[in-house]
C-alpha cells in the first residue's frame, strides 16, 4: 500500500477569504485568542508526525466553551474548514492544520473540574494532560489508566479523538473503555452530551462512535472519566531471548496461559540498545530481544502470577529472567521503554514509527517478514512492541537529507502495514489513521464499510468541513488505492461523492 | 413520564400485500422457513413483556446467511418492515412483532463455529445461546462474561442487540466490551464486517455503534466474543440489613474502598422471601434487604477481599454477615436472585419489571422514593438491583383483570423512571428502550441528541423499515412526550421527519 499522500484525491476544499474570517472572529472573540501572522503561526505546522507540515490559515485558541462554539458557527456559516488539535503529540497527521483553514487549539482548557473519589470519576477539560488527571486522583489512591508513552505532555481530549492506549491497555483497556461521557460541540455550534454516569446509555452509543474518530464529528469541550484504585502492588519481570522469534512465541504462550499482565512489551536488540545508552535502564545490551511484563494486584497474587510467568519464559528459552528489585528498578525498566522513541531517535537523523496490530499468534511470522523486507529496502528497522496486544511499532531508521530516502521509508512502512493486514491484523493499533494512513484505509476496508463510514460522517458534518483529508479516505481516493469497485467509471453512492 | 404506547406517533407505516410478499419469499427461502397460518404465527405475538401482543403478518426462518440477505432485499424492495428476533427473551418489547411487517427469527442460527483457545474468541452465530458459549470454552478453562439472569435461553444475537449485562457485569463489562466483531446484514441485503481481532479498529467505530442497536441498524448474522479465563477461586459474602437504606449505602461504601467485586447484588424482603420461598437458597426471610458480595481472583486475593467486605459490611450496619460455605452454597445463594423474577411471578397475577440505572449515591434516596410511590399507587413494589453497578429492578405487582391496574402499573413505573432520570440516571440499564420506553426517551434525550440518532439511523436504514417504532422515538413523539422544541407548529429538520 502506498502512503503517499496526494491532495487532489479529498475533492475540491473551500478557499476562505481570510481577511474576512478574521474579520468576523473579531466580533466573536478577543484579539489575544487569535494568531494570524505568519510567524504566529509557524509554530503549529504539525503535530508529533513531523515528516508532514502545513502552516494553517489562521490559528483559534479559545477559552470558553462559548467560543468554541462561536468558532464552529462562523465555519460552518463560511464553509471553512476546521481541525481541532490538543497537544499535538499524536503520530499520524491528525491534527495536521490546513491551508485553507482554521485551526482550533483546545491548549486553554486545561482545568480540572471535579475529582470525584466516591462515583470514582473526574470531570476535566480536554486540554489537562493525561498524566495530571493521574495526578488528581493520587490522594485518593485512584489513577486514569490508559497511559501511552506521551502521557506527560498529551491531552486528554487528543486521547479521545485517537482513542489512545498504553502499555496498560492490554488489561485496562484504551480510551473508550475508560471515558464516560463527553461534552462536544457540534458543527452546527450545538452544546450535546454524550454517555453519562451510568453504566450503559439508551439509544445508539454515540460516545463509542464519537470516541477515536479524529475530529471529524465535532470537537470535544469537557471529558468525564473513569478512575480506577491503584494496584496495591506491581511488579515487573525481564525475560531475555537469543532469537526474537522465541520472545514472540512467549507472549502468545503468557496470554494463553490465561495470565493478563499490567503490560507487556517487547523491545529488539537494536531498540534496547538504543534505550540502554540514553536511559541507562539496566537492560541487557547483547540480548536479541527483551520482554517485560508486569504483574499487578494485590501481594499474593502478584506473587502466583510471577512465578507462572517466569515458568512460561523458561520454557519458551529466554536466556536470563530478572525480576525489578524494588520500585525504584521497576521504574527505570518502564522508563527504557517508554523513552524508546527518542532514544532511536539519537541513532539516526530521522525515524518513522510504524504501528500496526496482529494476532499474537503471528508474531514469529511477522518479525521474520519485516526482517526481510528491512534488508530489502536497505533500511534498518528497531522493534517495539505492545505484545500483548500485538500492537506493533516498527521503527524505520533514515536520513531525510539523502535524496528519495523519506520516500523509500515510507515504501518500506507500507510493506509493513500490508503484512499486518495480510496476516489478519489492522494498519493502527493506537496512533491513528489521521493523514499518514489514509490510503491504507482503502486497503483495510471494502466499499460497504467505507459507505457507512461517510454515511456516519454525513449525519455530524454533512457539509464535510471538519478534519477533511483524515481518518476516512474519500471514495476517489480508494478508487485510486483500491477497496473500491468502480462500475464503468462511476462510482457508487454519488450522493456522498463530496467525502 | 408515560409508559402507554399510542402507535400513530410512529408516523405511517407501509401496508404491505401479504400474499405479493408471501409469493417473492418462495422464490427464495423453502416452505419450511416460513410461517403464515394465524395458528404458527400465535406464539411469535410477543418477547419477555408479554403486556405487549401483535401478530407479524410473516414469521420467516432463515438457515443461511443467504437467506437473510434474500430477505432483506426483498423487505427493502417491496418496503416491508422487518423485525428481527433471537430467542425472544428480551423485557423491553425490542422483538415485538408488527401487525404489517415481517418477523425475522434466526433460532436456526445455532451453531458454535470456532472456539480459539489461543486467541481468547469464540465465534458464533447469533441464535447460540448465552450459557451455551461458556460451555463450549469450558474444556479450555475459558468463559464468555456478560450473564443476563436469562442466560440458560437469551441468544448472543439478541444479547448483541440489546447490549445485554448480567451480575458480573460490573467487573466484567457488558456485552460491548465482550464482542470483538459481528458480521451484519444490512436492510440492501450487503454482508458486513464491524470490528476485528484487533484490540482497536481503524475509521468509525460502528462495532459499538451497532451494539446495543436494537435491530434498527442491521441484522446480526455472526458473532465474534472475547472468552476469559475462569477466575480459579470465587466466593460470596451474603449480609443481612435492617434497613434497606443501610444496604445502599453500603454498596456505596465497597465501591468506594477501592474494590471491585465480580458481583454486587441488593434485594429487598419482598423479593428475597419470594426467592427463598421458591428457591430455598438460604436467605435470611426477616432481613429488611440483603447483599450478595462475589468476589473472585486467585484464592490469596480473594480471602484479603473478604476481610475487608465483611468490615465495611459490618460497620454500614449489617445484621449478620455470611461467608457461603462451600461451592454448592454459592450456587444457591446465586439461584436465589437469578430466579428472583419468576419468584415475584408466584406472588401475583402480574409484575411489570423496571429497569433504570442511578448513580450509586443516590440508592437511599430512590429507594425512599419508590417506597412513597409504591403506597401512592397501592401496588406492591419489589426491589432487586444490580446494586454495584446502579442498576435498579423494581418489580410492580399487579393484576392485570383488575380494571385499570396495568395502567396504573404503568403509571408508576414511569414516575419511578422520572425518579432515575431526577437524580441523574438513565431510563434502562441493560433491558433497552424497545417498544417499553420509547416516550421516556423523550425524557431522558433533547432534540438535539435525537436529530443525531436519527440521523445514524438515516445512514443504515434510510426509509425506517428496521423494527420501526422501538429504540428511538419519532419526532411526532417528542413533540408528544416533550424533549423536543417545536416551533409555531413546525418540527425541526423535515427531512428527518419519517422517523
Amino acid at each position: 500500500m502506498s502512503l503517499v499522500y496526494d491532495e487532489r484525491l479529498d475533492g475540491a476544499l473551500p478557499r476562505p477569504d481570510k481577511a474576512q474570517l478574521l474579520q468576523r472572529l473579531r466580533a466573536e472573540l478577543p484579539e489575544h485568542c487569535l494568531l494570524h501572522d505568519r510567524e504566529d503561526l509557524k509554530p503549529y505546522e504539525c503535530d508529533g508526525l513531523a515528516a508532514y507540515r502545513t502552516t494553517p490559515l489562521l490559528v483559534v485558541l479559545p477559552e470558553t466553551v462559548e467560543q468554541v462554539q462561536a468558532t464552529l458557527r462562523l465555519c460552518h456559516e463560511l464553509q471553512v474548514p476546521l481541525v481541532a488539535r490538543g497537544a499535538g503529540t499524536g503520530l499520524s497527521g491528525g491534527a495536521l492544520p490546513l491551508e485553507q483553514g482554521v485551526l482550533l487549539v483546545m491548549a486553554r482548557f486545561n482545568r480540572i473540574l471535579e475529582v470525584d473519589p466516591d462515583g470514582r470519576r473526574a470531570r476535566v477539560q480536554p486540554g489537562v494532560r493525561n498524566l495530571a488527571i493521574s495526578q488528581a486522583a493520587a490522594p485518593h489512591d485512584l489513577y486514569y489508566a490508559p497511559d501511552p508513552s506521551s502521557q506527560i505532555a498529551c491531552s486528554i481530549g487528543g486521547n479521545v479523538a485517537e482513542n489512545a492506549g498504553g502499555v496498560h491497555c492490554l488489561k485496562y483497556g484504551l480510551t473508550v473503555h475508560n471515558v464516560l461521557a463527553v461534552e462536544i460541540v457540534t458543527l452546527e455550534g450545538e452544546r450535546l452530551t454524550l454517555g453519562g454516569a451510568a453504566l450503559d446509555s439508551p439509544g445508539f452509543d454515540l460516545l463509542a462512535l464519537f470516541t477515536g474518530s479524529e475530529g471529524l464529528l465535532g470537537v470535544v469541550v469537557e471529558v468525564t472519566v473513569k478512575l480506577l484504585p491503584k494496584p496495591p502492588c506491581a511488579r515487573v519481570v525481564m525475560a531475555s531471548f537469543a532469537d526474537i522469534e522465541r520472545a514472540g512465541a512467549a507472549v502468545a504462550d503468557i496470554i494463553a496461559a490465561g495470565i493478563i499482565p499490567g503490560g507487556l512489551e517487547m523491545m529488539d536488540n537494536l531498540t534496547l540498545r538504543a534505550a540502554e545508552d540514553f536511559i541507562h535502564a539496566g537492560y541487557p545490551v547483547d540480548a536479541a530481544a527483551i520482554l517485560l511484563c508486569e504483574l499487578d494486584g494485590v501481594e499474593a497474587d502478584v506473587a502466583a502470577d510471577i512465578e507462572r510467568v517466569s515458568a512460561l519464559l523458561a520454557t519458551a528459552g529466554a536466556t536470563e529472567i530478572r525480576l525489578a528489585r524494588d520500585e525504584a528498578e521497576r521504574q527505570k525498566f518502564w522508563a527504557g521503554r517508554k523513552n524508546a522513541f527518542p532514544a532511536v531517535g539519537r541513532l539516526s537523523p530521522d525515524y518513522y514509527c510504524m504501528d500496526g496490530t496482529i494476532p499474537r499468534r503471528a508474531l514469529p511470522e511477522v518479525l521474520r517478514g519485516i526482517e526481510a523486507l528491512s534488508a530489502e529496502y536497505g533500511l534498518a528497522v528497531g522493534n517495539v512492541f505492545h505484545a500483548g496486544d500485538g500492537n506493533l511499532h516498527p521503527l524505520i531508521l533514515f536520513d531525510a537529507n539523502r535524496p528519495g530516502e523519506l520516500e523509500q521509508a515510507e515504501a518500506l512502512g507500507g510493506r509493513i502495514l500490508d503484512l499486518c493486514v495480510a496476516v489478519g491484523g489492522t494498519i493502527t493499533g493506537e496512533h491513528g489513521v489521521g493523514r499518514e494512513k489514509i490510503n491504507a484505509m482503502c486497503t483495510q476496508f471494502q466499499s460497504g464499510e467505507l459507505t457507512f463510514f461517510h454515511a456516519v460522517k454525513a449525519a455530524f458534518d454533512a457539509p464535510g468541513l471538519l478534519n477533511p483529508g483524515k481518518n476516512v479516505p474519500t471514495l476517489h481516493r480508494c478508487a485510486e488505492f483500491g477497496g473500491l469497485h468502480v462500475h464503468r467509471g462511476q462510482l457508487p453512492h454519488p450522493e456522498l461523492e463530496r467525502f
